[in-house]
């Protein structure tokens, strides 16, 4: 059960002018899946993406990377679901490039003008004939309005398909943007088996899409956890089909570059709470802010050591306000000279902790009241400076063990 | 359930001469519990410490540091279970610091030599009265011989009791080594909710001492990891009676030095070995090699990362060979310019993945042969150097959600 998280309603779902979609069901691992969707672009977009950290990276994420640097232009998006492609060294490289090229020949463009996206098993060989003889379905259900069926395409966990649209006036026109993600476990930052795919109709320079798309993941996708696990796949992609007829945005520090970034901004981040409120086996969802830090690393550091903690992930599930493992968690961030006599705890508005110890005003009914809530802030200011930050997870459940033992099953 | 642990064999615990001990029932935080244990020294013993390196560490944690370091002689140790004396702030040093004034005063010595140790709940007063009423019974309790009812006294989420001896010869004559331990969550290197206690009637000069507790915290306790969480209270403490009337030893580095150490190991690895076997839900017992590195330190990461991941955990749990989570994990361990293409993967005999990808001759079934074991060793070679580390840990169950989320109630 996902924690205040509805399945989207398509009528808010803006159809992207230049942007088709197309999604089949190819039988990658499993018969009756829609698991195939090619993402089909006009010739003048300007494409960004950002990917995982891991050193594992899957061999779509090195080819997009690869295709991406060529720059000249991406003409589609092929993503399958059911197996990720990772973990299979040269031969994995090799079927995600075969894709890749049945592809570009169908379309009439270049391999390198295709982005290769994959999630599902890892260290299992990809079905190339199954994916290929997939396309010419997916390319004949390509149309603008299709990012319902995409955002059912492209999920492996989830328990609902995630899609958020939002609008904005830049250069007096109304721009439009959808966007879908998918995802629900090896979450963490930098990023998640995540797959998030942001598209606009305003005009963007390509020069300031790799700008847009780091701030974009910034703000989002890298401030969720679920596990604490890094995927091999994740991927963030954003796609400006520069047709709604305004001038180009040639810098987001522009009034009308402000306007369309906070407007995608707000897109990114409900994907990614998204991914995080359909967290395997969640049914809290947790607002971490640290403040009062010398950097917002230190406090990033601080909010990930709570949010990765199994006891206090266990201790929202129970609801029981066990909140001494949130001081420990802090204790251990890896803070080497922290003062634990600064800081402050709060749970919503309840004041836990005061200068490293119980407050003394603090009542145990009062944090069981907002343990028990479905959405909790937890504040920790560390009393040494003025940087914030902010991250968003679940709780650790049953559930979570149980999806996890039987994924593949 | 704990992986091949049984409750030890009282015969093969060694009373110290030197060393005695007494538990009680304190009542702590529950009544007909064992919770308050005394270990007395004769004087002339050589005493140091390891302690977390969590910054919240515990009021007893800053105590017991400061009374070593001003070096007058430990005459005793004060352990109690049901509350952990952290995140209490100057309140908390002041209870701890009063417990200990009053044992110094009943034993006639002074409150710099007694060490105190707390383990239990954080953030919740330690009720000195009920401590201080308790520490006659337990002091007319104190006896040689009586490893196994202290082992019994200082365990909380234990199932089993934890303590081991050995022997050894050293300067002709045959010396004694009883350790016992606690702790079986909130562990992880650095150290755990874990408390251990090494105690020998062999002769070590005290300027060894330090340096003696650290080599065998690095070979045993900082190499265990059940949930990642490193406690506020951990604390391993090594004792020498020097009763058994050899020439006192003055290095680690002489034939007796080697001989008493690795005796001492072997008791040392043992006890942090049972914390795992006795892990919060633990069903399988995991050892993780990490060869092939530049140097230990990255060797340690990536053998912390898989120990860690809630996903390869499940996974030993489901006893499922769903090995692309290990080379995930090994991915995103930290190490910027790891090569995927050199990575080899096996466990137990069987070669899983060679040069990043799936070994060509790997069967599914060999992998889950291995995986149905309870006992596991997981063997990654980074390719990239000739360092190593080894990490122990053990599987993530549904018990132990249970576990942790009902630990208060």
């Amino acid at each position: 059960m996902p924690v205040n998280l509805s399945a989207p309603d398509p009528s808010t779902l803006f159809a992207i002018a230049g942007v088709r979609i197309g999604v089949t069901e190819a039988g990658v691992r499993k018969a009756g899946r829609k698991d195939l969707s090619v993402v089909l672009m006009d010739t003048g977009a300007s494409v960004a993406g950002v990917f995982t950290t891991n050193r594992f990276c899957a061999a779509p994420v090195q080819i997009c990377r690869e295709h991406l640097a060529l720059g000249i232009g991406i003409r589609a998006m092929l993503i399958n679901t059911g197996n990720a492609n990772a973990g299979t060294g040269a031969d994995g490289l090799a079927r995600a490039r075969s894709t890749c090229a049945t592809l570009a020949q169908k379309l009439g463009v270049e391999a390198a003008q295709i982005l290769p996206f994959s999630t599902g098993v890892i260290m299992e060989p990809l079905p190339v004939e199954r994916i290929e003889a997939g396309l010419d379905a997916a390319i004949a259900d390509a149309q603008p309005g299709n990012w319902m069926r995409a955002a059912e395409g492209i999920m492996t966990t989830d328990t609902l398909p995630k899609a958020f649209g939002a609008s904005a006036v830049v250069g007096g026109k109304t721009v439009h943007i959808t966007g879908i993600s998918k995802g629900a476990g090896m979450i963490r930052p930098n990023m998640a088996t995540m797959l998030g795919f942001i598209a606009t109709d305003a005009c963007i320079s390509q020069t300031v899409m790799p700008q847009l798309a780091l701030e974009l993941a910034e703000g989002s996708f890298n401030r969720v956890t679920v596990d604490g696990d890094t995927s091999t796949n994740d991927s963030l992609v954003v796609i400006a089909s520069n047709q709604a007829g305004h001038a180009c945005i040639e810098s987001l520090e522009t009034p009308d570059g402000q306007a369309l970034k906070g407007a995608m901004l707000d897109v990114a981040r409900k994907l990614a709470q998204a991914i995080v409120r359909d967290g395997e086996g969640a049914t809290k969802f947790i607002t971490i802010q640290v403040s009062g830090g010398q950097d917002a690393a230190e406090c990033r550091k601080v909010a990930y050591a709570i949010a990765h903690s199994p006891l206090v992930k266990t201790a929202f599930f129970a609801s029981d306000p066990n909140l001494g493992r949130i001081l420990a968690a802090v204790g251990y961030a890896g803070i080497d000279d922290l003062d634990q006599t600064g800081i402050e705890l709060y749970l919503d508005d309840v004041h836990v902790a005061t200068r490293g110890g119980r407050n003394p005003a603090y009542r145990e009914e009062d944090g069981q009241r907002v343990m028990k809530q479905s959405e909790i802030t937890v504040h920790v200011n560390l009393g040494r400076g003025n940087a914030t930050d902010t991250v968003w997870t679940c709780d650790l459940s049953h559930e979570y063990v149980t999806i996890n033992a039987d994924y593949r099953s």
